[in-house]
């Protein structure tokens, strides 16, 4: 049996609020939503992150993400939405199967950005451009 | 003619680092990178965000980030990856020419998670459930 969380809500073995689902993808409601209507979509397939699943799978997650996000707009009508990835614990990975959020956004909600416009310190783009080319 | 920033960068009217291109999408390296390695990925074809691109857009652009990814892994070994795209200016969208963000983590860096593990208020999934159903 596996002990990995959203396999299990796959299989249907843990309940879920399913939201949209195919051959490929299962969509379901974050039972920690950051937002009203934040929706998880997972390949049926498990995979760890994106190093571990395929390209193919990855086209499908995005594809059923491309729905969510228009059924969320039509339900919700929200201001905006993001798509968020996480890969890796450094990047606030905390489930260990594949998973895209669709977050639906309103002006003023508690959500803050990543990052913000103020470029990282000492980056030479000409010299990270050299080292990503040069294993093209 | 456009005055749309990526529309320009994709014509080679302004120049830009590109990573990786195909048919129907560039890569390239965010100006203002919130990590090494930021790198931007938009459909050759205009469209404002996720509402206006088609579901085989989205696929592509998709495809395109699992190979910039992959690529960035190689050439800087990352300890994860984040993917975000941004639709709405209340979800921080600034450029409005649809891309998706992927953005190599390090433990430690000043990256901060757009939302904790804490649900946002007054989240009565069933509800949320209900009402998305009923427009599928
Ligand atoms: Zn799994
Ligand atoms: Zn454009």
């Amino acid at each position: 049996m596996t002990t990995c969380v959203f396999c299990q809500i796959v299989s249907g073995r843990l309940p879920s609020h399913r939201v949209l689902e195919d051959d490929h993808t299962v969509a379901f409601l974050d039972i920690a939503p950051a937002s009203e209507g934040h929706t998880l979509v997972v390949p049926r397939e498990h995979a760890r992150d994106i190093w571990e699943i395929s390209e193919a799978t990855h086209g499908h997650v995005a594809r059923m993400v491309h729905r969510v996000a228009a059924l969320l707009n039509t339900a919700l009508a929200p201001d905006g939405v993001n798509i968020v990835h996480s890969t890796g614990e450094a990047a606030s990975q905390e489930v260990f199967h594949f998973h895209a959020h669709v977050v639906p956004r309103r002006h003023g909600d508690s959500l803050h950005p990543m990052w913000n416009s103020r470029p990282a310190p000492g980056q030479d783009l000409e010299q990270v451009l050299a080292r990503v080319t040069a294993v093209r």
